[in-house]
Parts: structure tokens; sequence; C-alpha cells
């Protein structure tokens, strides 16, 4: 991404940033991929062999170190905070499921589909089993208020799919509705481990909501750079060929903003690229051309880094500690990353 | 079914024993429609149109039913058990969304499947949608065990409809294993339903077990039931074609039983006509012939009424009233039932 170019922003630097994320939250992601891999042994072996192929298909586990760094927000410093943690990576995984199902996808992370694999029956119901499984396993943590934050984002989750199904193949999406759909497919979720993370450490209300905020910005900022990415990134380090949300028909903001704000030729080329059959690798660049002429990138990756800022703002009612830093660091290395 | 030539069995005529259970049910099955009606109306047009098809699609609402007269069973007399009865319906016709995609179905109850109208992707998300929303409804009432029950319900359910697609096209399943499967795609959300009455209406622990018990074995009986329907029942009544588990590579129990106790030439007839490519209707009359000389239909009848009769028993703990004698009818439904 041409980011470097943009004066008003601070530069990170992804790799460095990562380095320094991982390098705090080590021992927590440790304890997060043991207690991951313990699910994974069911006594019917198409749930676990289809389980951990998705589960250790290169996942950042950002949604339960979420959780966990937001109860460490308030204070928690027990080691009970895992297994609740990691009902966001099944649920997570078991959307991931689903979406390649509905997506007829080829590739995810640089590897086949779990859907080339095992078929559609298969990733259908094993998704079921990793969604139902991890409400069981948050059911134990004997809270209504966790259940109740819990389901309703699961509710506002599959919102977000039906509402992207409508609209796939639709160049006709505006914001508003991009921001809809964006907002309950991914944000929800990241804004539901941050809240929960909160609950579970004891917090309160205001720190509940602070850290529903913080979860919401990061999550949409998320998908804006996901979006853009799937524009501007490289095949290699983003294990999927860019240009895949075109071809499956997904109208993401840096076209919307192109077909609403790009001169009248652009959108009529832009037009008659997507009314054919099928779109080549040449289409795709003059695509890419055209919409960042029309600053459909540059547009997007401003309104990412304000949710950005949103979300680091929301976090200013916690005390200053080493989690609130991560989280930080969290929130600039989801504008910067590269994959 | 050929049910009247053996003496053992009390004859119930299913069209009488049907109507004294709805002129008693009556106003309970409307408040179930109307409150299952109210849960249609949603912002998103497809997720209504695609709900509302699946609900409406003439499914006897029994796991609703199950869970109110549950509660009465223990007392309860108020109007609040309706909201938490329709939770196991939307649960249900999630499933059946689901299995629609799994099974690459045409048909369900006379109507085209789902899935041929709107396409696999709709099905499985709104599918999830009803899933999340049913969770998100039964938290509502402020009831971990409930949630608890309901939860690890839908979770044996995943491993269930997995089990079954491991074994799909298997003809060595055994006895055992078929059990397993028809326990939990279908008998748990019965048992669940009626535990979670029992819960609801503040039974006790030992009530609550005998009602896991009553919608257990009645669950039981109504799948093995349901797949003897499959090889005898009418096509005109049940609504889609018999023969549709072989063609769909279900070995159910009638088969099971005529492959391990039929004569070696029966055997291996069978195994020639499913080792073909397709299986001609020709094919299905003389496969339903060989099972039924084998014993398989009477075998796996005789099984259904042993279940029910453990079902019924499983009431005593209750004192008699209205509501245990419509759960004995119920019961002596599930067996007698052409559809």
């Amino acid at each position: 991404m041409r980011l470097s170019s943009r004066s008003h922003l601070v530069i990170h630097d992804p790799d460095s940033i990562r380095q320094r994320i991982y390098d705090r939250i080590g021992p927590d992601l440790e304890r997060v991929e043991r207690e991951i891999q313990s699910h994974l042994d069911t006594d019917i072996p198409l749930i676990s062999v289809v389980g951990r192929y998705i589960m250790n298909s290169g996942g950042k586990r950002l949604r339960p170190l979420l959780m966990i760094l937001a109860a460490k927000l308030c204070g928690y410093r027990g080691e009970d905070d895992v297994k609740l943690a990691v009902v966001f990576e099944l649920l997570h995984a078991a959307t991931l499921l689903h979406d390649d199902v509905v997506d007829n996808a080829e590739v995810r992370r640089k590897h086949p589909a779990a859907n080339t694999l095992w078929g559609n029956p298969a990733v259908v119901l094993v998704g079921d089993y990793l969604y139902s499984r991890s409400i069981l396993m948050a059911v134990r943590y004997n809270s209504v208020d966790i259940l109740e934050v819990l389901s309703s984002a699961t509710t506002r989750m599959a919102e977000g799919e039906v509402l992207q199904l409508i609209h796939a193949d639709n160049l006709e999406v505006d914001e508003g509705e991009y921001l809809k759909i964006i907002e309950r497919k991914t944000a929800v979720l990241m804004s539901a481990a941050c809240q929960i993370g909160v609950l579970f450490g004891g917090g309160s209300d205001a720190e509940a909501e602070a850290a529903r905020r913080y979860g919401r910005h990061l999550g949409i900022a998320f998908q804006l750079v996901d979006d853009t990415l799937d524009y501007m990134g490289d095949v290699e380090e983003l294990g999927k060929p860019v240009g895949n949300d075109i071809q499956e028909g997904k109208t993401t903001l840096p076209l919307i903003f192109a077909l609403a704000n790009g001169s009248s030729r652009a959108r009529e080329e832009l037009k008659r690229i997507f009314s054919a059959e099928e779109i080549s690798a040449e289409d795709f660049s003059r695509v890419r051309e055209l919409v960042t002429q029309a600053g459909g990138i540059e547009y997007t990756m401003k309104l990412a880094e304000d949710h950005v800022s949103r979300a680091k703002g929301a976090l200013s009612i916690f005390p200053p500690q080493s989690a609130r830093e991560i989280l930080v660091d969290i929130a600039d290395y989801v504008v910067c990353r590269k994959m």
C-alpha cells in the first residue's frame, strides 16, 4: 500500500510492531494454543480432522487475545480466562468454515479451502459443531450476561453474512449498507470478545462499554484494511489471490467510493468490466488502477485510521498498563499490516 | 405397515389419536403458532422469506409442545412458556435447513427443499441465523441450567449429524452405531425440550430426569418409525418419496437388521443392488421385499414400541393429569403414525 506517501499518518513498521506484540503476549498466546489443541480431540475423527485443519490454518488468535487483554485491563491475573477466550476462536473458525461453503472458496490462508478437501456437507456440519461447542463452553462460565453478549453477537454475525449474500454482485451497494455488513460480520465478534473480557475480569459497566467500543472500532478498521488489501496486497503475504472479493461478487468500500466519486468515464469503464462474465487478471489490474485513481484506496484507509484512533481513544478509561499498551499496538498493527 | 397382524400390539387409529391430541392441545398450539410467526419478521427480507418457508412447511410443532406439556406436568399454568418453547422449533428448523444442504435434498414435506429455491449459501446462513437467534431467545430466560441442557443438546446433535455423514454409503454400520446416530440427531432435542420444560416449570431434579427419559425414548421411537416409514410409508401421506434414505446413502435399522439376519442369498442380493450406481424403483421394491422378509421392519417397529413403553413408563413419577395423558397419547401416536 502507498501509505508512506501520506503525511498525516504516523508510519508503523508492521514487522516490528508485530514482533513487539508477540514478545509481550507470548505466554498468553501459548496458553491459547494449548487450550485450542485440547478441544480438537473428539471421538469423532472427521470433527477432529476438519477442526484441526481450520484451527491450525494460520489464524492470528486475535479474538481470544482481545478477550484475555480486556480481562487484564480490569486487573484479572488468573488462568481461567483461557477456556473462555478460545470460545471466540472456535466461533470464528465456525464462521470461516461456513464462509468457505457460501463463497465456494478454493483457497484460505495459502491452503486449499476446507470444502475443497472434505466437501460442503462435512464443512457445514463441523462448523455447526464448533459453533455449538463454543456456546456450551461459554455456558460453563455460569454468567447469563456473558451469554447474552455472545449470542447477540452470533445472531448479528449471521445477519451480516445474510446481508452480504443479498448484496452479492450488486454494484449499487452504498457506503452505509457496506458499513452495516462489516460491522456485523467482523466488528461484532471482536467487540463481544473485548466486552466479555471485562465482564469476566470483573470490570464496571463503563469499562465494559469502553472495551466494547474499542473492539467495535478495531473490527471495523480490521475489515476496511482487509478489503483494501484485497486490492493492493501482495499475493504471497496475503496467502490468497488479490481481487478475491470481486471474483466473489463482493462490492467493498474502495470500489463503492470509486463508483460514487470517480469520473464518469471511470465509472462507465468499471461497470463495463463488471458486466462481463469473467474478470481477467488484466481487467483486475485496470480495476485496481481506476479505484486507486478515484481515491477509493486512500479513502478506505483514511476511514480505517479514523476507526483505529477511536478504538485507541476508548481505552483512555483504563489506567496505563501493559495490557493497554498492547491493545494500542494491536490497533496500530491492524492498519499497517500487509497480511 | 403390517402392524395389525401382530397380536402383542394395542392397535391405535392414528387419525383418531391425533385428533384427540389436537383437541386438547389446540390453544397451546395456537399460542406456539402466533409466537413463531412473530419471530419471522426481521428487517432482512431473505431471512424472513427462507425462515417463513421452512417454519411453515407443515411441521407438527412437536418439540415446543413437549416443552409446554412438561412445564404443565410440574404445575406451571402461565403463558411465558411459549417464548422458550419456540426455541425448540427454531432450532429444529435450523437443522432441517442444514440437513437439506448436506443431503442435497429436492423435496421436504411435499414442497421443494429450501436449497432448491434459494441455493446453498442462503440456506446455510439462514440456518445459522435461526440457530443463533434461538440461543439468544433462551438466554433471556436467565437460567444457566436451561442453557447448559440446550447447548449440550445442540452439540450432541451436530455430532450425530457428522456421524451420520461419516457412515453415508456404508453398509457395514451396525445397530449400536445406528442407535448412537439417531439418539444424537433426533432424541437429544426432544429430550432437552422435555427436561427444560420441567426446569422452567420448577420441577424437581427427579422430575427433570424423568422428563428427559420420556423425551429420549420418544425421540428414539420417533426416528425408528421415521426410518421404517421410509421403507413402508405411503408417498402421498409422507410428502416425500419412500426409499429416500437409501438414495441418500443412509443405512437404517430395517436394512441393518436384514443384512445381519437375512438369508445369505438375501444379503448377497441386497449388496449387489447397493453396489450399482443407481437404484431404480424396481430395485427399491425388491429391497423392501427382502428387508421385510428378513424381519427388518418388524424388528425395528418392535424396538420402537419398546421405547414408547419406556417413554410412557418414565411419566409415572408425575401425578395423573391432562398433560400426562396427552404425553401418553403423543407416545402412542408416534408408533402408529403414517406420516
